[in-house]
């Protein structure tokens, strides 16, 4: 077999058979196949597809098979993760997984960094002090049997695959493929050895997703990509106009995620929060009628702060954060942005709000960069909301007042305001199982 | 500028600007520019193709200048040069280009090497003892001065960029794009200081272009472009279902060829010689009514034939092969292939006669292999005749009873032979100008 005609066949249109699409993967994980070669194939994918049935099944067992996939079926219950596809102020995984937890969901939770204008949940976990994200697979399974979660990062033998031809894609403008982002997804997820996985597909201005349209294919790519390796799969297409809550950064996102555990926080990160733990309790086989009483439950009677603060101390954090969150990193020097003129606040670009976190320290747009834990902003006025000319619309924290003018400078952009605010999108636009 | 920018605008189907264009071929030379991001931009121009007016012109300009292009204006006289595309049997540059020098053209020729089932001019000139190929830019300009005629292989001063974009196409399956073909063969061409080109544009079984719609096509884009960049082009769309002439392979060719400037030789190589003569000629000023009968009357006195052999004698070679054949070097094995029925001879695929004198030796599967000069087959029979079972259809040459059998194998699945045979199309198509 020869890369070269493999190339050719997806460039002419053709199907890949499972054993030609297992040579290209794994040819990309040894190093065998050039790198040429590769970014090639990836580019005539972007313009040929991989065929949902025929393809691309074959594609990411391949990819989960380059690496290591745990096998948690030792431990009794059902093991469901929730992954977004990444947007501004999305904490939801912080408060979602120990609520799920304490629900009796096995929570195996592998996250990621944030890159460009989206956060990550590696990030925010690690402005909590101490707190350790490089467990070992036995310590991950370990601590998933006994307090039915644990949040690591990717350990090098999950989907070595992947790294590579990830790498690759970003440098060569073939990330926007829908069976290239399925494939690499779900070869991190179910590399986590889960039953199954809710999928928050982010649509808007600050998802990877522009259009809905866009954002349901992916969905129903990753959906139905699932079921045929056998696990169950639920996704919700979630808004991304605007920023999720008033957080974004990284300590004050955990500070928001205790709020919410703590049976408070913003209307829209609690109800995201139930919905997709709504999700995770039904695939895990709780009735309908129960799910949503028994999250609600957990947050009103504290068990699930108390799992967040058990899980903060088990990966090595200072678990009194939950209660006193000042101990979180606070920022040197922090700033008021005020509006210019009253009237609505019309919009409120989360792609723009975004990139204000990157400028104020919080964010990183190339993958080698530190984040500054305590940087970050609060929003304090959101799209709809009634504002006055002078009046507080965001506090931006940074380290310098270098960064201050930056993160202004982006964050004015991202507003605007007008005589009056166009409707409130739903939080939830779809559900595709 | 970024290499990821543009790629990402290729691939959306965006026009880059000449400042782009420059950007990529310049990094291609220099090797800023990543092999993998080359190949995803090669394989995005394979689908979104490059414009002719506003993309095409400013590629191929900047290939020319990634290296030396040849001044021939203190040369009297106009410079044409002819290239073909590439077939089975394709030896017209050696009779065609001594005949267009005694007829008053200047004829600066770079050609190449055969690669899969095409044979090439060096190799078919190297089969002359001592003949070389490798002159310096001044000795080739000297000698084009001096005899109007000289033909060499590429330096590596000529488009370096081409060299290493068709390395790369060669590797990840983007051969096949008329734009990028058209840009690759013109940045050699117009780097010899021509003032017009012929081109010989091969269509069918034995071309790279399968159908006359592919190679209109790049007849088109390469006249235009050659326009574009102020050099006159005309092109000649012409048969290669079956081989032309009889002789396929490297000294067999130069013996046809020696018989087509001995005024013999068959027909149908005689008369492409002097089809694309008059175009040459045409383009140096000589008036249509003149033209043709210049060119037979050179063959005719022989004037050509010592021009070949002044030639030969010029780059280092035996010019006594000329009246003397017998000096070309002798195969050590031979064989004849007979029919095995009796009837028309209804086809010889080309493509798979070209093969055959691969297996046998005359060519290379692979651009690092070294040919047999003494290797090759001789027709005995072509499309249209009638043949008798035993009759000898072809004599293959090699070095070994083991490449006779590989040789033969090819060659009979290339013979078709019916009770009728088809229409013969005629030799020259089409004319693009």
């Amino acid at each position: 077999m020869r890369a070269y005609d493999l190339i050719r066949k997806k460039r002419d249109g053709g199907a890949l058979t499972p054993a030609e699409l297992r040579f290209l993967v794994q040819g990309a994980t040894s190093g065998e196949i050039a790198d040429e070669q590769l970014a090639a194939f990836l580019m005539a994918v972007f313009f040929r597809g991989l065929d949902l049935q025929a393809e691309l099944p074959h594609w990411l067992e391949a990819m989960l098979r380059s690496g290591e996939v745990l096998d948690l079926s030792r431990i009794p219950g059902r093991k469901v993760d929730k992954h977004s596809t990444g947007g501004v102020g999305d904490k939801i995984s912080l408060p979602l997984a120990p609520l799920a937890a304490v629900c009796g969901v096995k929570v195996p939770m592998v996250s990621g960094r944030g890159l460009g204008h989206t956060g990550g949940t590696l990030d925010k976990l690690e402005s909590i002090p101490g707190f350790r994200v490089d467990l070992s697979a036995e310590r991950f399974a370990a601590q998933v049997e006994r307090l039915g979660v644990c949040l690591i990062g990717q350990t090098a033998q999950i989907a070595p695959a992947d790294r590579k031809l990830y790498a690759l894609r970003d440098a060569t403008a073939t990330v926007e493929s829908v069976p290239l982002i399925a494939s690499s997804i779900l070869s991190k997820k179910l590399s986590e050895g889960i039953d199954a996985l809710v999928l928050d597909v982010k649509v808007g201005r600050g998802a990877f997703m522009k259009t809905r349209k866009e954002a349901r294919l992916l969905a129903r790519t990753m959906v139905d990509l699932c079921k045929a390796l056998g696990r169950e799969c639920v996704a919700l297409l979630t808004a991304m106009d605007e920023p999720l809550g008033s957080a974004v950064g990284n300590a004050v996102e955990v500070r928001e995620s205790i709020d919410v555990l703590r049976n408070k926080g913003p209307k829209d990160v609690r109800e995201l929060t139930l919905r997709l733990g709504v999700e995770m309790l039904l695939l895990a086989g709780v009735t309908p009628p129960q799910a949503r009483p028994r999250l609600e439950a957990a947050l009103a009677d504290g068990s699930a702060l108390r799992r967040f603060a058990e899980l903060i101390e088990a990966q090595g954090g200072d678990p009194g954060v939950v209660d006193d969150p000042s101990r979180l990193p606070q920022p040197r020097c922090w700033r008021e942005v005020r509006a210019p003129r009253s009237g609505k606040l019309a919009a409120l670009d989360a792609g723009e709000v975004g990139l204000a976190a990157v400028e104020l320290g919080a964010g990183r747009s190339r993958k080698e960069e530190a984040v500054d834990p305590a940087a970050g902003l609060l929003l304090r006025k959101k799209v709809g909301d009634e504002v006055r000319a002078g009046e507080g619309l965001a506090e931006l924290y940074a380290s310098s007042e270098a960064r201050l003018d930056a993160g202004e400078a982006r964050m004015r952009a991202a507003v605007a305001i007008a005589e009056a605010a166009p409707r409130r999108a739903p939080l939830v636009l779809e559900r595709i199982a």
